[in-house]
């Protein structure tokens, strides 16, 4: 096979999985710090009561399931040790991760419902609502479909193949809507939240600027996740895998 | 080089570009109808003059650019005719597309200063117009160092090859980032307009359920606009591109 060259600069630019690991752990760190810091210091904290105390488990818990472990889980097969010997471990890490991102995403929703039948409040109206829920079901999905095709053993490895690279779709497109409904809800939480009686949203207090920056730290996660998934030189080498061999196929097209 | 085998069922179920492609052009006008029916129908219309009927132009010209027209700029290279031949005119079309987009997107920005303006309102507050100002100046960034890379005859091939994953990597998160203004843009705005005086959101009036589901088919068709950039068969076979040669490289590692 054909070496290819690369100029001296692209290789001294190039990006070293480990750091970038490292820097995100760190930043998916810091939305969760954020996240509860937000909650705890402006919000009033956290109870199990039906009150908006128990409202605000339900950030804590989708900034922390949907974004900071389900981007976790999804980074799994990058990491340089999953590159080498069977694959068979790192898919379980990969679907106990998130399966507890799952589990904190229901959780999450729990808090919400809650929230709302303790005020009479509807469910499911807004956008956010809307989104948010569907990104959860397409989740459960995702993770009924993968844990049954890829750790059950008898899927057949046509139909293996033949799913991967749905699974590798909808685990992208899952985050995304993920990041939609995060920036969503703590927008529409800031509205609701900072009106009449402390300022308002539109003179941007403190609470504004950090929750705004929260969502920014979120966006900034979700993208660094996307963009580790999709850089071709992160991939498992695997030989198994339609992923890999599909530039091939199309250049000999 | 080796032929793949692929699965009868695999082949049955492959997805061809044209149909996708007019599925796509379908849902691009149905989002453009759906924004500008809401706010003729439900919102008051169309004007130049600082009221909310200045706003309005700000969603509809805001889904048109950033959303559509640029789900459009991004698709070229897909475009089977753009795999032969040179590539320069397709290069033009992409520019031109994307500058279309841009101008549209400056142009609803303009409709939302004059309007918040003209009633006293602040602007930049709002998580919703954090992510929209952002996603707006990254595609500043993103234009005009794709010009200067990619149209300009100065550029020596290897910042090209440098730069050219770089570019393909904003081109999808100035998409996804998009879609989460449009999502939180939709929600706020829904949450502003339908309170105490009308129906109110939360009771679900069909203009809720209208401008959620204008939501909902954004983010579907910015999903399919992301899932067909990254599908691997569907990229135009170049041969002095990194990135298909990036899996050789990989794989002889």
């Amino acid at each position: 096979m054909e070496r290819v060259h690369r100029h001296p600069v692209a290789e001294m630019l190039d990006l070293h999985f480990l750091p970038f690991c490292i820097f995100l752990g760190g930043l998916g760190f810091v939305c969760v710090a954020f996240v509860s810091a937000w909650c705890q210091h402006w919000r009033g904290g956290f109870a199990l009561d039906g009150s908006t105390k128990m409202f605000n488990w339900h950030p804590v818990l989708m900034v922390t399931g949907m974004v900071v472990l389900y981007g976790a889980a999804a980074l799994v097969y990058r990491l340089p040790p999953a590159w080498r010997g069977p694959k068979f471990p790192w898919k379980v890490l990969h679907g106990a991760l998130a399966l507890a991102a799952f589990l904190l995403a229901v959780l999450g929703l729990v808090a919400v419902f809650r929230f709302h039948n303790n005020h009479g409040t509807p469910n499911m109206y807004s956008l956010h609502s809307w989104v948010g829920l569907a990104t959860v079901l397409l989740f459960s999905c995702q993770w009924v479909a993968g844990f049954s095709a890829f750790l059950l053993p008898w899927a057949p490895a046509w139909l293996r193949a033949l799913y991967k690279p749905v699974h590798v779709f909808f685990g992208s497109t899952i985050l995304m809507l993920s990041l939609a409904s995060c920036v969503s809800g703590i927008n529409e939480k800031l509205f609701f939240s900072l009106k009449n009686g402390t300022t308002e949203y539109k003179l941007l207090p403190a609470e504004a600027v950090f929750a705004n920056m929260l969502g920014l730290l979120i966006l900034l996660f979700g993208v660094l996740v996307l963009g580790a998934l999709a850089r071709p030189s992160w991939k498992r080498p695997d030989a198994d895998s339609p992923d890999s061999r599909q530039p091939l196929l199309t250049a000999e097209r």
